[in-house]
């Protein structure tokens, strides 16, 4: 193996869900609803390969999904981007990731990541030679320490990563905390790499896109996907927009990555992104009272549950059960409770940091949820 | 855009299908079909799509899919691979040569190339940092010249990239060629990594895998793909075929490309791999007639046509038309004749070798075949 990816180890994904299996354990753990996407949606796709839509599209999209994009962050930010030159379709929102990555982030750069972070962000800026400078972020409310990022911020940064929604905690980043970290970015040319997957997953306040955000646009890579927002995250549809200058390295990066992406699921994808508004309203009541379950049962289990306002996700304390570490309690859960969570420390550039809290996802009918928690309540 | 990429044009494949577009010439460009895959292969899709396979894939490939995969290549090569172990599912064959070079490419690896190739290979050597070395294959045979390959092999040399059935050229690498790449792999300790992604599209000879040979399974990364074979190019379906040591690097760089790789898609592709023998020769047969339309047509048209053997790319020697290169050839074609086709000189690392040489691909129904040669004829 290279060494730009020797310290990795398969993913947590990966390995909690196989162990799932294993044990016949409730998976909360890796984020894929055990529900299915909605019908329109499914159709579509069902359509476009009846249609004969099977060849290689357009390497950065088809044009019909460029639009889409286009049109949804138009509604969603106001900001009006050209779908042929600012946006770029992608195999999935990883795909987004590694392509913006390799595309615009060069050996030595400095990189900043707010940690506990996706596993993926580390290992493609360990593929592209970039220097990861991390940020922890804290419980209770995991807000962003501006002292220390004004420390970390010197002339050798080239980017931000920032996630809000924020996986794993659920934290979303405030009107002040993004105010902050623009002017520091703008004040010290620094470009904005925005995971935003779980965007139309923001229960307690509104989401806000960084690209929105005054000056902002012009150095900033919005990231997003089909998956989550419409329960097919096995769809791998994503798209990153930025300004020309910046959508080029991408664009790039994507064409050699994966040259383009599943014709026929884009253009279900672009029937999706033009769902009416009450699709997006009814899944958000549904996570709402899907999230409802999972809380009062983590907290009547005895967990010290961390307020999530947005994702999928909430982070816990597990410490009141008197194990060791994040992962020791994970493989508890799974084999003497049966039941998957996800262990952060592998979110964090430092394990220590994570080693209280472990992650659980609430895209599960409620029935799953309820079943999770009552073996929680008897074998905890 | 970053410095590894900074080379790089939008790919040739990309421009070229746009002009084909905008002029509405016939497109014998990118190799897609203009006719759709079996219908047993899109009722899979849709069926899994059904049944709800929408949702994250394993990592390395659903299940059903690895062992397909494992499956074909014992009836194709005789060897047996662990499904579970040994075979990697990707977004793509493009996604695979990135995930295997990523995975194993050290930056000042030494890495050979037979030019002509596939742009995605230099891109990707570059993203990885690799030293490339090019040899050239001439016509009129495309033959490997070895006393050069025996002198571009040193101590540093990591692994050697071959293509067979050869992308642009139809070439295929015959048992004396393989036989004389693999010994001086084995003495050198050198990797190689193997594109088949035409192996069923061999036409005047039988398709020989590198990995088939004595010694050479162990260091070789066999890479393939659904698309040409079932004519699904949009699909995006690939894989990559490894012993565990070298597997483990192309698995870990696949979870950071891409996570996994669309659900329904693979279990259709799982339906495909298993076609009964019928199929692939019925396709041969298929090919054979549109390669004699075609080749005969270029002929009668009044260009030096190149023996292919596999693929479905012919390659021609413009000159008898009087215009200085490859690309103001091609230029002219799409402009004044209303025909697309590749230049070359884009796959050579010094764009003087391929100035000559035009690729056109048949892989179209047989009325555009006819229609894009009487075009050539008329305004040629
Ligand atoms: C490929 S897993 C992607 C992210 C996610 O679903 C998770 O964090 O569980
Ligand atoms: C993404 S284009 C892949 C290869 C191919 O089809 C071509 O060479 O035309």
């Amino acid at each position: 193996v290279a060494r730009r990816l020797e310290k990795f180890k398969t993913t947590i994904f990966t390995q909690m869900s196989s162990l799932a299996i294993k044990h016949g354990a409730i998976n909360l753990g890796q984020g894929f609803p055990n529900f299915d996407g909605p019908e329109f949606v499914k159709e579509a796709a069902i359509q476009a390969i009846k249609d004969g839509k099977n060849q290689y599209a357009r390497g950065y999209g088809v044009p019909v999904l460029n639009s889409a994009v286009a049109e949804r962050f138009k509604k969603d930010t106001g900001l009006v981007v050209d779908p042929e030159k600012e946006v770029t379709v992608t195999s999935g929102c990883t795909e987004a990731i590694a392509a913006t990555i390799l595309g615009l982030i060069n050996p030595g750069d400095e990189v900043i990541l707010f940690a506990p972070f996706y596993d993926s962000y580390e290992a493609t800026l360990s593929m592209a030679g970039a220097k990861i400078k991390g940020i922890t972020l804290r419980p209770p409310d995991f807000s962003v320490p501006i002292e220390e990022l004004k420390v970390a911020i010197t002339k050798d940064t080239r980017a931000i990563l920032i996630n809000t929604p924020h996986n794993p905690t659920g934290k979303m980043f405030t009107r002040k905390e993004l105010d902050l970290i623009a002017s520091l970015c703008i004040k010290n040319d620094v470009l904005v790499i925005t995971d935003e997957v779980y965007d139309k997953l923001a229960f307690e306040a509104d989401h806000i896109s960084m690209a929105s955000l005054p000056g902002m646009y012009e150095r900033t890579v919005t990231l997003n996907s089909l998956g989550k927002t419409f329960s097919l995250t096995g769809w791998k549809i994503g798209w990153a927009i930025a300004p020309p200058h910046l959508i080029w390295g991408v664009k790039q990066a994507h064409a050699f990555l994966t040259f383009a992406t599943s014709t026929p699921m884009q253009f279900a994808a672009a029937t999706a992104l033009r769902a009416p508004d009450s699709y997006y309203e009814e899944l958000k009541r549904d996570y709402m009272a899907k999230k409802a379950i999972l809380v009062e049962g983590l907290e009547a289990v005895g967990f010290v549950v961390y307020p999530s306002s947005g994702t999928y996700f909430v982070v816990v304390d597990h410490t009141p059960f008197g194990l060791d570490n994040d992962i020791a309690f994970c493989e508890y859960l799974i084999k003497e409770v049966g039941v998957v969570a996800i262990p952060t420390s592998v979110f964090y550039l430092n394990p220590e940091d994570g080693k209280n809290l472990v992650r659980f996802t609430f895209c599960k009918d409620e029935n799953t949820l309820r079943s999770a928690v009552e073996r929680m309540k008897q074998k905890l």
